[in-house]
């Protein structure tokens, strides 16, 4: 029997024994590194003149706080919440270790800010919530809301992190993501398309099957019609998800509603028999001999972590393209191709949101690096690739002003 | 007629036209410094290789949050917070503009958060708060409290300041100071001790009136007597608070009881006659005739800002000692002094909450620092001074952990 599950898949690594990914990383290197966190926050010009000081403190900066005071839209220019984003968690659904809290959680925000400045130049810091009340979650973001310019929604467990990001959307007048759905979600999409590139398919005539209902399966189906593909059929734990299902969570009935439009019951196998594509994103394995009975060429994306739902080798067996999280194989699914340019991409244009046409303008500026040098190994660009955030940045900044959601 | 008024008063030199203090500043340097604000969070060590990323992302990062699972305190060690402070403020008295509003407070924060690591290498970001109700307030950081270290609040108007500072003690355990008022007191104590040291006067027979009852006159009524200061008399707008009055707010009606042992009655004028000590925490004036009554030798402190009640020149006439909180006169009270040294040195105790005793130490500690070149110019060590911050950490440090407030 297939088994798979709701659990949250992350797109990295998280979870990897270092044995497997970094054999040389000892646990002394790795503790010693977060001694005192890994963060600093630091003025932009350092102070230390008295002139610095009156420029930067009193009396100077009564005249910018004045200004701001007569014509608020001036923070924007004058304070750091124009590329500021706040990286909240409650840490409930944190990497692949679950609901260890908010202090346990931090370290995973502080390294999410760390890779923001790195990637992208944006300033942020962790918000960590001792609190799993969704009301309680947005009062205080709405509460604290001049103090960022945008949500990172991170690690929160599914399926409150829906209802969670929703609200957040309609209260915040701000771009709000939560990465661990959307991230994965557009480099999923990038990858598919390359891969679809690769084998001469047409999205319009693609069938796909997601395994895993998750935060990552909700938003790549979603995303995935977004962006024009012809079938999604969606499984969790219990089988494929369709209208005839009982006991469906609200986001679940909304899948039955969205997806599977030939009405495809039972176990994952059966939406597997003649599927171009699997994405794996659930805390489960596949066997191979239900791989194998998918279309000619097919596409596998197995991105649960720390081991993936199927083993890239026996994938490739049964599929011409292939796709983990892991980054001891090609074609690494990592989110830190995605959010860093989409946020710095939203912040530049002032951006009232995220909308789906950035999501899908943020997949195709990735696939698109990786266009020139196009191979069954070689469907996404290295996490590191620094070219990749600047494509997104202004691939996002420009789809936002298409979609009439940029104010700058 | 003697015209104070509750007004927050602050110590430095907020709302000083440019033209007094620092005519060389020009409007398009000041504002040309705020574009795009004027923090910047990085991390600590670089993320250039896959090798840092694995170290502090993933992989490598869920060991050290399993670890702190398992274990809440190790957060203390692997997390920022043990040296973050969240700058909180509201908006409600910033600077000398009044109620200008959260958004319009945040350069100022962002100032104090570049003064924290610039001065005590400790990390800090402002937390603007749209709301103005106390509850709402404390409910906020109550549930922020893993994000973070230690709170110093600031800017919030009084009687307000007094309700929440008391109940974000109670309901936080870790310092939480809110510096308009104890910062300067604490300022204002090294002063006079320095200035009594000069005329010969001990604490234990000393008068001192203070004019002003909003935050810092409040703060330094406090902290006078918990430093064995003789007799302290507070004046407000209405005039001398003592036990008869009507209509006393609470913290006015603690003040009644707690000061003015003679019961003095009517203006500040009849506090002032034979007084040794003047300290001035209003936005009002005093008139020299008034001054002219105190002591032979009084000691005037004038700290209102942009104009000190009385002009130091005129002061000088009738006192021995006179400060302000202008960076253009001798004996600037400066908060500076006291902030950065107090939160350094009680993070670096694992301190629960920042005691009377931890206040009076930094004070101290600061008077230490000018003793070696006392003069009637010189009863506190210049904002610059870069002994002062590590003598105030250690000073608060040993004094919390003599008040066994320390847990480090």
């Amino acid at each position: 029997m297939t088994t798979v599950s709701d659990q949250e898949n992350t797109s990295d690594s998280a979870g990897t024994p270092p044995s497997a990914v970094n054999a040389e990383l000892t646990t002394e290197e790795i503790f010693g590194a977060h001694e005192g966190g890994k963060l600093s926050v630091a003025p932009s010009t350092a102070l230390t003149t008295p002139r610095d000081l009156s420029i930067a403190y009193t009396p100077g900066v009564a005249q910018v706080s004045r200004a701001i005071s007569a014509d608020e839209t001036l923070a924007a220019r004058y304070t750091w919440t124009s590329q500021l984003v706040a990286v909240v968690s409650d840490g409930t659904a944190v990497l692949g270790l679950g609901d260890i809290g908010p202090r346990a959680s931090l370290p995973v925000m502080e390294g999410k800010a760390a890779l923001f400045k790195s990637f992208a130049d944006l300033d942020s810091f962790p918000l960590v919530l001792d609190t799993t009340d969704n009301d309680e979650i947005v009062e205080t973001l709405v509460r604290l809301r001049p103090s960022f310019g945008a949500v990172n929604l991170e690690d929160v467990a599914a399926p409150r992190c829906f209802d969670l990001e929703r609200r957040l959307i309609e209260a915040l007048d701000c771009p709000v993501m939560h990465d661990d759905q959307h991230g994965t979600a557009v480099v999923t999409l990038a990858a598919l398309r390359n891969a679809c590139q690769l084998s001469g398919r047409e999205f319009g005539s693609l069938r796909v099957v997601i395994s895993g209902a998750g935060a990552a399966g909700v938003a790549c189906a979603e995303i995935l019609e977004a962006a024009g593909v012809g079938e999604v059929v969606v499984a969790d734990s219990r089988g494929v998800i369709h209208a005839g299902r009982d006991n469906l969570t609200p986001i679940k009935e909304e899948l039955a509603r969205r997806t599977n439009p030939r009405g495809i019951t039972g176990e994952l196998a059966e939406a597997l028999r003649g599927a171009d594509v699997l994405i794996g994103v659930s805390a489960g394995t596949i066997p191979a001999e239900h791989v194998a009975t998918m279309a000619e060429d097919a596409i596998v994306f197995a991105l649960s972590n720390p081991d993936p739902e199927i083993h890239p080798d026996t994938a490739a067996a049964h599929a011409a393209v292939v796709a983990t999280g892991r980054s001891d194989f090609p074609n690494q699914i990592n989110n830190v191709l995605a959010f860093p340019g989409i946020f710095r991409g939203a912040l530049q244009a002032g951006a009232r949101m995220i909308s789906d046409r950035m999501k899908v303008a943020a997949a195709e500026a990735i696939a698109e690096v990786a266009a020139e040098a196009l191979s069954a190994d070689y469907i996404v660009p290295s996490p590191l690739d620094p070219r990749v955030a600047p494509e997104v940045t202004a691939a996002v900044a420009e789809a936002a002003r298409r979609d009439g959601v940029a104010t700058a």
